[in-house]
């Protein structure tokens, strides 16, 4: 199998690597094959998702990325909106047909401490977020800014509805059987779509697992003030951005949040955390969350199980024995990576 | 002066009457005028924001809502959107003319155990959210939900971002003169245009506040994980719905945050929690919310801060000696209420 693996932005490429330190030692039969996006890809091709990039991902079986985009202040802010770093990957999600963002936020036994959450709040909380990823604000074509008056549009469709609320059912069977549908159906007419559709699915397809609906602003306080309520949560593009950001400080650091985007073609794994080019290059980045995306990757890219399984228990074993600097411990992003290579034999 | 009040739905008159009793005390003068709104006036008047109501706004100096809506399998949310309690409530805001909504979020000292939040991040928290409130995707008239597919539209202009971002600003000149705009403008035109304009105003007519831009799910956890660092928050329509309840969590209890919309005619008053139709009628309902939301009134409508201020001060010596269910207490609503008369004595 091949995967290809995108190191990207300021961090990207040194957790990157350590994930595909583990990769390697996991999988040693998979072919690695290194390309370049988002500001990185600007610099050296002159676009944030080159052809060589676009062309690679044609007979790969899962894309690895590290994380994309510069400081606020960055001069490829200021660039056209095409050549900017996210649009790169955004382009990539598209490419790769990806409707689908699994995001996991679970609290590790013992690292309760670690969330801003009281820990009696924290404790136990395994809530998946199926965000859509390929519709609604993000990509619809009926954008414009001219004058003094700029609109987006937010836009589904049945199928577009359909494929990802699948998902997000078909993750429920194997955790608690519970899916949560966030919306704003009191007012956007969208959202009254979107219910009516992931109903529906339900009731054909899925008569085995409970389904709610509740609105966006309601899960909003939910979600920090009794988390423990929630299994799975599917939304729209622009809600999951959000609340999946937001669930995901319940662990009490971003560097320990992996998620996959499953579609139609190769599936791609990336950490949640940004490019965080404040401590780029000091060899201080956790790369826990980027060693978790294999996990995902072997698990859903893959279909190995096992090698999974194995990742996540040295992940945890390394996170006890070797924490980093954002959980509070000493150890580099080498030091974490070696006891998790370790942690493997 | 006149005062509206609209008692509206679930625990709504309750609440209401309480802070009515609050009002009538610290202003005798004021003339009371109670007209109905939401799923109530649709039982009563055959929809949720009758004539009257609208009639008896033309001379109000300020208006006072309880809550509308019923429970989540009310039949009122089947009924066609034009005649849902929540229509109701937008017709108001826009009949009003409100187009800033402001929620302070505040942890009360001594009141830091109640936040789902560790102590030490609740403590001191005090932040104002300004959030837009008659523009974007709520109002915009290009929506549509037909067959397999339905869209809304979320457009800004020029005027609608510069009056509510100018509110923003006069209010962080009597705080601490610091502006957070929230938007997501790395993949929004209608973003890209909300932080073109209020930079240009900030830049134009308030060189003292100190503005800073970032996006909507980077604020959603920050929030959480550092509430501290905020100020002023100002945001469009939807993403302050979301952010302003998702930070109404951390002082521990809806019951404890009243919120004032403020714009070219009299201002509307209200506690932000909902009509919690579970508890309607028990006469256990926390009304300090739709009090305080009483001391905004004074505040930002009649302009009586020496009133406002024994309100605030009343409240929180009620909140100490009589804390109702929802703070841990056992105080009912006419006890916390007495206690707060008593307490302005
Ligand atoms: C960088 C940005 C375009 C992206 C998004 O909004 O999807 C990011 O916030 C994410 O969640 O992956
Ligand atoms: C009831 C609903 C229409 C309303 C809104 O979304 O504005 C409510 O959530 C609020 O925040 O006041």
């Amino acid at each position: 199998p091949k995967v290809v693996t995108l190191p990207g932005d300021g961090i990207g490429p040194e957790v990157t690597a350590a994930a595909v330190a583990v990769l390697r030692e996991v999988a040693p039969d998979v072919t690695i094959e290194e390309h370049a996006i988002g500001g990185g890809a600007y610099e050296a091709h002159g676009e944030p998702f080159p052809a060589a990039t676009r062309d690679a991902l044609k007979d790969a079986d899962a894309v690895l990325l590290g994380t994309v985009g510069g400081a606020h202040d960055s001069p490829w802010n200021k660039l056209p909106r095409p050549l900017r770093p996210e649009s790169g990957l955004l382009a990539l999600r598209k490419a790769l047909g990806c409707y689908a963002n699994l995001r996991p936020v679970r609290v590790q036994p013992g690292l309760e401490h670690l969330s801003p959450l009281k820990p009696e709040l924290a404790r136990g909380v395994d809530i998946l977020i199926v965000r859509e990823l390929l519709g609604g604000i993000y990509f619809d074509g009926d954008r414009k800014i001219e004058g003094s008056s700029a609109y987006n549009t937010m836009r589904y469709t049945t199928p577009e509805v359909e494929r990802v609320a699948d998902m997000a059912f078909w993750a429920a069977e194997q955790r608690k059987g519970r899916v949560t549908s966030v919306d704003k159906a009191n007012v956007l007419e969208v959202s009254e779509l979107w219910r009516r559709d992931v109903q529906a699915l339900r009731d054909r397809k899925y008569r085995g697992v409970h389904l709610n609906h509740e609105y966006v602003d309601s899960v909003a306080m939910l979600i920090v003030s009794d988390p423990g309520r929630y299994d799975v949560i599917v939304t729209e593009n622009l809600f999951g951005d959000i609340l999946s950001d937001l669930a995901a400080v319940i662990p009490g650091s971003l560097g320990l949040m992996p998620s996959a985007s499953l579609g139609d073609g190769p599936g791609l794994f990336e950490p949640i955390h940004g490019s965080a080019p404040d401590i780029a290059g000091k060899g201080i980045a956790n790369p826990a969350a980027a060693i978790m995306s294999v996990g995902m990757l072997l698990r859903h890219g893959l279909s190995r199980s096992d090698a999974a399984n194995a990742v996540d228990r040295a992940v945890a074993l390394a996170l006890r024995a070797h924490p980093t600097r954002d959980l509070g411990g000493t150890a580099g992003t080498r030091t974490f990576t070696r006891a998790v290579l370790d942690a493997m034999e």
